[in-house]
């Protein structure tokens, strides 16, 4: 650990996290359904997310944590404070992970905040309001959709008996699932409702790392807009139907998942747009495409924008459809509004990495968290650390062991701030 | 049959084709791998193509032709001339079909050959030359590829050896499978070589209908190239990935896949270019495509022009794939030259048309036929009759009976004038 991320508190032992522990404990988590390539499957409420979920639970009760398990499976360990009157602040993140997903994503922000913990032991130190780290399950939506599932349950915007009949993607039901693999506990959702929630997370983007900055101050979570466009032409011989003669859907749909890009473009940044999937019907090197339906991924933090980038692709679709001849239908995957984190705790988090020593900058998420579900209920902030290259769902996931240090130690002069200080309603709000 | 259709040969009776025989002829072989929805499956040298073939040639032997096999089970049959010595004229096409096939691709061609010597039976017309009915092996390339296998065999196009070696879309050796339905015969290949090759077959286009002609005088078959583009680039979360940081092989691929339109557009008729197949790795709705596959099909009926399009094909996906930061990789898939069939038999099919009355338009074949292979060893030409709304590889393939009277008719005029008529080489060149 470098020296810009030490920290003395005068008239008490250093409070500060140890980043072997850290990456012991990581260590130990990949090993639960890791598949042998430096990547991790621990699809949710499987036999390794409950491997997993035995191990980080273990490490829960040798810290001596009051650990619950609720009614979706969500574990939420609580450290006390000294007013045991006062709302927990919260610390937490996932353990589950895609098919293909690497060691950091989700597990830094549950071990990280497990670390916090030790330190302060390490430390002596007891915080005013108590302190809790969770885990929530279904994060990845992997297998259950919609994602950060538990999370929303946690909050109340899922109700329990919706969420437990959930079928994956295999036939499973997420409820019975849940009672198989012995994780359906007894605490009630929707659960406390914390004084704030933060969480830690890698970037799962390249934005950090291209810039240098070792820590992101999330100011919100993108709005994202998931569309299917089937477009419907006629299927015709690539060799024997002059071009004037035909209703070309592939053609119709290269052109709109070029467009994707030139609008977003114009839009300007943080707006995004992706084509990720593209589908061609019948699938034949000789014949005109019948049908095309492709995908497309909208982003951006402001729920105006969006809704114009949405506008825009409409009209550019039905332009294109009405000059092919092809007929256009739309169907929405999903829709999430823009998510604004609490400014006083996303300045918190600002203030904490340069107190470090560190370099910070304000950004919005990309991918979707827990924190996000929280933020209904209570101020909420996260923390960012560089992905190496952006990877993320991928055996490649990467963070050095001094990023993950420098995140985990934000973490705890966060945590620390808002368990020790007065109520955060007071805090004058900044620009 | 219309007044148009008919023909006095002054001194002999009628000859003329019956359209009730052949259209219950076709009904008869579309029973045998029918596909229930009007539609024909008898995939090159599966049971169903065996049942095609016994029937067809039980139909032979009923008119008392000389069948014979060849090593690679085309099936010729020949009825004599009143000079024996001469080299027959041939006639015929194939009775395989695609996955999905209709009832007249390929059929027609051989149906209505038969049809014509029923009718120079019924006429008591002994040509001067032999005629012959031929269909040729594997002429779709749905199970064994190349397409149009048995006439490339048959002209010395490809060794029998590496013909019977090809191994088919389901594992199949097609040497095994010509053995295991009976159909290996005895008749050496390459084969006795025409005096000329005529074959009848539905346009396959939407051309004749369109502009309202009877029949199509084929000049030849377009050139095709068919190639196969990989462009690689990174895959990265859609929601975390600025746009000015991604190597999208989706967008890239979409670019290029419009620019395959724009490109035909200005190189003109008869230019077309086609994207018929686009895949998408990993196919997310959230992952910026790290890998895209699209085959790009594009014909001319000039072997320049198809090369000049080739070369800017080439140059533009280099420029896209500079811009964007993927790699391009191409596979070629197949490659033909344009076909020229000999004006000699061209203007005899478009001069036939005419004297019975019926429209007639020159035009060149965007799809592959048996003929452009027979054209390789003697003067080739075909008719075309109209495809309705030019579908075909479809259940929904149609010919009006009359369309395909007209085209028998012409079929047997130009058979007859080829047969009787003195040597091609007399002829003078028409411009």
């Amino acid at each position: 650990m470098g020296p810009g991320l030490s920290r003395a508190s005068p008239g008490s032992p250093a409070l500060e996290v140890d980043v072997d522990r850290l990456l012991a404990d990581l260590d130990a988590l990949a090993q639960v359904g890791s598949t042998g390539d430096g990547g991790n499957c621990r699809l949710a409420l499987t036999d390794e997310d409950a491997g997993g979920r035995e191990l980080v639970v273990g490490w829960m009760r040798d810290l001596g944590l009051d650990v619950r398990v609720d009614r979706i499976g969500n574990v939420v360990a609580t450290r006390g404070g000294t007013d045991p009157e006062l709302a927990p602040v919260m610390t937490g993140s996932h353990i589950d992970t895609v098919r293909t997903g690497g060691r950091y994503d989700g597990t830094l922000g549950v071990l990280a905040g497990l670390e916090v913990l030790r330190a302060l032991d390490d430390a002596g130190h007891r915080t005013r309001r108590p302190v809790a780290v969770a885990f929530f399950t279904d994060e990845e939506g992997s297998r259950f959709v919609p994602d950060m599932l538990g999370s929303l349950v946690y909050v109340g915007g899922l109700a329990l008996e919706e969420a437990l009949e959930t079928v994956g993607i295999d036939g499973a039901v997420l409820g019975d699932e849940l009672q198989r693999i012995g994780w359906a506990g007894p605490a009630a959702v929707p659960g406390v409702v914390p004084h704030a929630f933060v969480e830690l997370h890698i970037e799962q983007g390249p934005v950090l790392e291209e810039a240098g900055t070792d820590i992101g101050a999330v100011t919100g979570v993108q709005g994202i807009s998931w569309q299917e466009l089937c477009l419907t032409g006629q299927a015709n011989h690539a060799g024997t139907t002059p071009l004037r003669l035909r209703r070309d859907a592939g053609y119709a749909a290269a052109r709109v998942a070029a467009s994707v890009r030139e609008l977003a473009l114009d839009l300007g940044e943080p707006m995004v747009g992706t084509v990720g999937r593209f589908h061609l019907h019948p699938d034949l090197v000789n014949v005109v495409p019948a049908t095309a339906t492709l995908t497309v991924d909208l982003r951006h933090t402001d729920g105006e924008v969006l809704a114009e980038a949405e506008r825009r692709l409409r009209h550019h679709v039905a332009e294109v459809a009405e000059g092919e001849g092809v007929d256009a239908a739309w169907r929405p995957l999903a829709r999430f509004e823009p998510v604004r984190f609490d400014p006083r705790v996303v300045d918190r988090v600002h203030r904490a990495a340069l107190a470090r020593g560190l370099t910070a900058v304000r950004m919005p998420s990309g991918a979707g968290h827990d924190a996000q579900m929280l933020a209904r209920v209570c101020p909420t902030g996260m923390v960012f650390v560089p992905s190496h290259r952006g990877i993320s769902h991928n055996p490649a996931e990467h963070t050095d062991p001094g990023q993950l240090a420098a995140g985990a130690s934000v973490l705890l002069d966060v945590l620390v701030d808002l368990a020790d200080g007065g109520d955060l309603t007071a805090d004058v709000e900044e620009a």
